[in-house]
């Protein structure tokens, strides 16, 4: 294949004059525009784009951090990107990293190295200090509250919005009350488990340690929960509500707890996370956290900050409760 | 930012050396190397990966073509790609493509402009020809049947598949079969549509269209499929059992269908495809298609590709019915 040289030799004109063609620029005369076009099609020249990047110093790629992409979560923030970086015709770069630091640090590393033109953390094992000492190479967003760190972040309140479902299942008359989370470490899930317990503390609510649940992932998780309340026959010493950070984890338990006989929510108040379609579909009352939307804001984020504006920017996405027929 | 030249000007050596130290290349000498890796200490540079992607003919990256992510299906091979691209450390540019041809093509010209080493088409609206004539400029692997066409592919047997799938709910008695599928013109839903009427009219079996449904592509559409099919008072005008071209779907039409006081498989059976989460949840008998290994399977062919095996390989994984349930 024919390079840049080549071509500025047999055109007849500077090397800097073809990159300029290449790249659309509008200061090149119609004469040499046209010797350069016409050798490249002589040539049958492909541009190689990392020559274009190299020119101009950006690549039109963004890299996204994730754990694992066969999440609801995931997935619809993904698509919330997806469908913002379709519009802007930017690429993404998926890296899914299983919360492996050091995997997430290969992705921050490709902001120095130029590989990209910036970084999306949507969920990361990485302290907010890394972070922040990555936005010297170019713009970093988090889906999570960067709080005083100087980088940008999209995110919902997870605080509010967990106290505000307890204050919720609490005006329904429910006091025993009890919890599933996915990681217990997460950041969102330590904000969220602060929430429950705090929440407790405040209302002066029975605090049984067996009633937190940490780990539950797939809907299995949610039957397995099920299973383990069901366990303790003695009524008064099970919770009459749940506080289920997935709407399918929830439906996991929900279906389970139907199948020993349980009524929802009579026996047992369910309340979901997330607003997901089997949440829809078997009625869960739930908290619509705005995963689309909150892609679609990060993106847009980042997409201003490659273009020039370089303040950190934090936005505040709303969630809402959607009652439905658990709780 | 100092740029090769100015390392190599400083260091005083040629261009060449400080790319060959930047790229690991064994024939430099140890004192011009500890020159060139002063230097940029120094001067703090920070390697250009676009310049060593120019230099190496390499980019370490695949893009990866498929409709939407936020599906079951496609999340799951995402989650079988991104695990193999994490353990080969390449990176994978996700593409989501809504099925528009133009974007689907401005990712294969990626390869032409040598932005990417390789492209995996997971679903495509684009022709396999179309698809071929892209091959020269690099390799290409799909996640369909890819036939006599000189690319490569891993696939799972729909037509044969989905007629197992229809033997066995022959073989548990059932006769009137309806059909549930996403988009009428999917190479796969094409391939499984005429499953469906082969064994339909190779049995003598009732065809009627009204029991083959498309466009059921969310939990939603199964539910809305339950509420049409009972329309129909009169029990021997509805279907006995209904083949559904996802678990999801599946689970929609089963929840929708119990409220009614259906009674499944009694009243009506229920065969999904996929194996998902919620089909294990709901004792769903189902096809498992290997989504995640074929996910795997894709990035495995399309290493070896990229590494110089140039000869197109198809690869067929095996699919298996999963007794439970619903039939």
């Amino acid at each position: 294949m024919a390079n840049i040289k080549e071509i500025a030799r047999i055109a007849g004109v500077s090397v800097t004059t073809v990159s300029r063609v290449l790249n659309n620029h509008p200061y090149v005369s119609k004469d040499k525009r046209t010797a350069v076009l016409e050798t490249i099609e002589q040539l049958n020249y492909t541009r190689n784009m990392n020559a274009v990047h190299l020119i101009t110093g950006r690549t039109g790629a963004v890299a996204v951090i994730l754990p694992y992409i066969n999440s609801f979560y995931f997935s619809v923030v993904m698509d919330g990107l997806a469908q913002a970086a379709l519009a802007a015709q930017y690429r993404l770069i998926l890296c899914q990293t299983n919360y492996v630091p050091e995997e997430e640090l290969k992705v921050l590393d490709m902001l120095r190295n130029k590989e990209i033109d910036g970084v999306i953390i949507v969920s990361t094992a990485l302290k907010p200090e890394v972070i922040e000492s990555y936005t010297i190479y170019g713009p970093v967003v988090t889906c999570q509250n960067s709080g005083e760190r100087q980088f940008s972040s999209v995110y919902i309140e997870h605080y509010a919005a967990f106290r505000h479902g307890l204050e919720y299942l609490y005006g329904k008359g429910h006091r025993r009350i009890g919890y599933c989370e996915g990681r217990q470490n997460g950041s969102s899930a330590s904000i969220r488990q602060n929430a429950f317990q705090d929440f407790l503390a405040e209302k002066g609510l029975l605090f049984d340690p067996e009633w937190m649940i940490f780990d539950c992932m797939r809907e299995e998780d949610g039957a397995e929960v099920a299973r383990r309340l069901l366990d303790n026959p003695d009524r008064s010493g099970r919770p009459e509500a749940m506080m289920i950070s997935g709407d399918h984890i929830a439906a996991g338990l929900i279906i389970e707890a139907r199948k020993h006989g349980l009524k929802i929510p009579e026996d047992l108040a369910v309340m979901g996370f997330d607003n997901q379609p089997i949440g829809r579909l078997l009625g869960i009352t739930t908290i619509d956290n705005q995963l689309y939307q909150m892609g679609e804001a990060a993106f847009g984020i980042i997409h201003e900050q490659i273009n020039g504006s370089s303040l950190p920017v934090t936005r505040k996405l709303d969630y809402r409760i959607i009652e439905r027929s658990t709780v």
